[in-house]
Formats: structure tokens, sequence, C-alpha cells
């Protein structure tokens, strides 16, 4: 599998509008806009530095993946993005090595890239999103 | 002050030998070795993706700062570093905008570079590490 870098760090949070501004009125991160991805029951602020972008996470709908997040640790550091070059060839992969996937499937994320998560339980209790940007031929 | 991008997210660890084999064996990220850093209290493991690295920090010495958060959260995200153009200007920028943080004056961390820490308080719960790579001539 290759791994191309650290496409975004995510960041739960109680208060988009609050916490919003230190990433672009206090650090001056390139602000590339708001999206809602309904299946993944989240809003997110994107901010770009080019070198990996900073993606703040607010619930979203009835049954959002960050509320018990949420509750437990209040806003702060969720999880870790990390680019590959060919998802599917990642998740088979993760899979023959024994790595637990929170689905085998890659949905489609913010920015319309494909994700899969990988759970913490295997990988030292850090949640890890994999996406793809180039969408595939196959 | 100028972010450049995403220098490194940290991850503390109950156990550095276990949680290494994910990022190096599993993953295949390029393993750019262990380092001491006294005076953090840390010993880290640093892996790189050529786009951001991954640092494992477990625990060194008789009094670690990453101590009370393993206590408390067990291994996972502990936080993110942001490489900025001259750290000496980012700090007395976040100053003057009431930003608090840990310490006022950069210390050297890992890889020798200069760093400062903002108080997750300020920050929307995330603590956040800024460093800067080149010496100043200052």
């Amino acid at each position: 599998m290759k791994i191309l870098g650290i496409e975004h760090i995510a960041i739960a949070t109680k208060d988009l509008e609050q916490d919003s501004s230190f990433w672009s009125d206090i650090l001056g991160i390139n602000y590339l806009g708001k999206e809602i991805v309904e299946n993944e029951g989240v809003v997110t602020d994107i901010y770009n530095t080019d070198q990996g972008k900073v993606e703040l996470l607010a619930e979203y709908g009835e049954e959002s993946p960050i509320t018990k997040f949420l509750e437990k640790r209040g806003s702060g550091l969720h999880h870790v993005c990390l680019e590959v070059e060919d998802i599917h060839k990642a998740v088979k992969e993760l899979k023959s090595k024994g790595i637990q996937l929170i689905s085998d499937k890659p949905t489609i994320g913010a920015e319309g890239y494909q994700i899969v998560f990988i759970h913490p339980k295997s990988a030292g209790g850090v949640l890890v999103e994999l996406c793809q940007k180039q969408k595939q031929n196959k």
C-alpha cells in the first residue's frame, strides 16, 4: 500500500462558529469552505495549509458519529486522514493483515474523496481515515 | 504569521514497541528513527510520509508531560504540529491576540526544531505545537 501523505487532521467541535476563528483569523490558514457530509453525519469547515488540511467537524442530523466523542472528551483532535494511491488495494491488504476496518467498502466523504476508516483498536488508539482523491477506472 | 504546513501529528502511546508496527509494517511509512527529547520528557519514533510526519510519543524520565494524558485517555492522538516561517514572530502575534501559550519562549524539540505549544484552551480543545525548522540569525 502506498501512503502519499497526511491529507488532513480532523477536529471535533461543539461550536463550529467559535472554533473556526482560531484557524482562520488567528493562524490565518486558507479557508476552503463549509460542506455538509450527510452520509457521515457531519458538517465540516475545511482549512488548507497547502501541506495538509485542517477539518473542523460538527454534528449534523440526528445520528452523528461524533456525538459520543464530544460527550466523552469535548472538542479536540478526532482523527487523522492519510491519502493512499489505491484505496481498494489498501483495504484488501489491511484485511489480509488482520486489521479491523469500520467499514470494508469505501464511501464518499468530504470533497468527494473515497474513504474508509481503520478501527482505533487496530491503530494504537487512533482513528485513522484513508482516502483516495482520484477516481478509479475499475 | 505564516503557517507552512502540518509538520507532524503526535500520538501518545503506552507501548511504543507494539504500536510502531502499525505505522511501519502495516502502513509501510518510512521510519526516520528514535529520538529521546529529554527536556520534553518523551522518547519518540518518527515516521515520514513525505507530506507530514507521524510521531509516536512514549513517556521518558520521571516527569513526562504525556503521563496524565495516557492515564486519562489511553493511547491516541496527542497534538498536531504546524510549521511556521518565523516562530518568534508567531509568538509575538499570538500573545498580542490574547492566545494562551504553554511557554512563551521557544524550546528545542525533536529533530532540533524550535518549538512552542499553544494551550488547548485557546485552540478549541486541541494542543497545537508550532515549530520552526530553520535557525534564525537574530
